[in-house]
């Protein structure tokens, strides 16, 4: 006989499987819902996404690594915001209650969750096909989120690592491209472990006028921000940090459209830009600034030519 | 070619196709995450609950009869910890972007959603078999929320309503049993619009020991609560309030283990029962008393004989 709903939930997401808990949980799983409490002065910041097997992480990717990337890509949402992650919802659906694969899967949950400092309190078991829907929720100082709608002309973009590397580990899984076992280790690395950059959060809270998490492709999410605050961009394609393999122009691909990244993409205005660089060289995060906002349009200046981007866009789930 | 993700999500789920926001609403959708402000002296309640199409609702429900039900399952959670209603995301997959599946789809959840005074706020898109997950939360006064852990020997048991018409309307969309037109019609509108029980939400909060929703089905949901409050229960069959239709007996057979009723089971200590009576005639509530809390053991007093109930239990995602 399978296990019982009740018993894979209480054997395998229970509080007690947790390394540590939050001193926001009133009540945490194993009633109708779960309590929590908001600290005075804090707002707090919502977020969902759900993840499709093969839709977005390839069939054969690991439990651990399923649960693990499903949890990065919604605390990527926070930190976007300049939230600290707090508590966040499970709703699993899989085809059978497979104990090994619960088992791995929870290992990868809660080991993010350990890195990412944030505690499971509540959520759903259900039969079907494989996918993970995931609400996080994080906490911020009252007005103190940064939006996508902030953008102002003259400020400088930034990004806060290289791009380019999961979309090349994709390819790579699904023998579209050639890359050295050294390289496809790196760049599977980064499609299956994204890292939310938490270590961005103060910096993002300080200094930044716009943010965004690089998860359609830096010309998508690029465009949500120029969208959003009414503004346009001139990117300088020499800047670009494209992770380095094969030809560089196919590397430069990858960076602008390849997506999967979870690196930040912020604005900041010119009047706090020395201050912005001098606290992130005392933090030891590196930057890179690749253009700046302008009134209108969406251009990328290269060698000798000016391009036109305004007609790029991200990851389409619905797309023809 | 169809549209993008980011268009139907714009069209319809955008804020403005909401007929009321809230106050607690500091951002709504379109960024990485929504924004929520918690007042002071409250706490937040907060679960996670997914549908899936032929297995929480016959494959042939209406878009708007499984966008209705998906909100009303995650609210009747919130009412059973005695939390108002607040706020919820949505994650909706889809196998393809049916505009037509997608209006009636809206239509349904800002019907229920306006119903039942909550706002979306936020939520995700996907191409996949169809699913909706939601994650609903409430508010609560500090501490003032009800669990399952708080029955105690001698308490009264209620129920907030008939049982069994739900699981009856499934039965019969099934072809398993035969009602009347009549039956038909309210029993099939029990399945697929069950009404969250927000007018118990005070109630309970004053009265209340132990609360949950009925959503797996009486026994089950009850032998939930003698687990979490380590104790026993004697139910009385003449009294459990089970919907009349077909025989007596198959009626009470779907009243303790259909499931889907979304009414509240409550127990009560007898020292507040005199005010707690008053209270609910007060609102015009009616309620069924149908037992007692007892030391151990799930009996139920019949006409001649007393049932053990303690193998019985609620309906299982996973179960053999």
């Amino acid at each position: 006989m399978s296990e019982s709903e009740f018993s894979l939930i209480e054997k395998y997401f229970s509080l007690p499987a947790q390394k540590f808990t939050h001193s926001h949980t009133v009540l945490g799983i194993g009633d109708d819902a779960a309590v929590m409490s908001v600290p005075a002065g804090h707002q707090l910041v919502v977020t969902m996404d759900t993840l499709i097997a093969g839709r977005h992480f390839p069939l054969q990717t690991s439990p651990f690594d399923i649960a693990y990337k499903s949890l990065a890509v919604n605390v990527s949402d926070l930190v976007a915001m300049a939230a600290t992650p707090a508590f966040f919802l499970l709703s699993i659906t899989l085809p059978a209650a497979d104990e090994h694969f619960l088992a791995e899967f929870s290992a990868g949950l809660f080991a993010a969750a350990h890195e990412f400092s944030i505690v499971l309190v509540g959520g759903d078991t259900c039969q079907g096909s494989l996918s993970i829907s995931i609400q996080a929720s994080g906490l911020v100082a009252e007005h103190a989120y940064i939006t996508r709608s902030g953008a102002g002309i003259g400020d400088r973009i930034f990004v806060s690592g290289p791009l380019g590397a999961a979309a090349l580990g994709l390819a790579s899984v699904q023998n579209r491209v050639q890359l050295t076992p050294e390289q496809q280790q790196f760049c599977i690395n980064a499609l299956n472990r994204p890292r939310p950059r938490l270590d961005m959060i103060d910096l993002l809270r300080d200094f930044a006028s716009a943010a965004i998490d690089l998860s359609d492709g830096l010309l998508g999410d690029l465009g949500h921000i120029l969208t959003k605050s009414r503004c346009g961009a001139l990117l300088d394609k020499q800047k670009i940090p494209a992770y380095q393999a094969l030809s560089l122009h196919h590397c430069l691909d990858y960076a602008l459209s390849g997506g999967d990244d979870y690196q930040i993409l912020f604005s900041v205005p010119v009047d706090k830009l020395e201050a912005m660089v001098s606290a992130a060289a005392e933090q030891g995060l590196e930057l890179f600034d690749i253009g700046e906002i302008t009134q209108a349009g969406f251009f990328m200046q290269a060698d000798n030519a000016t391009i036109d981007l305004s007609n790029s866009r991200g990851f389409d789930h619905f797309a023809a």
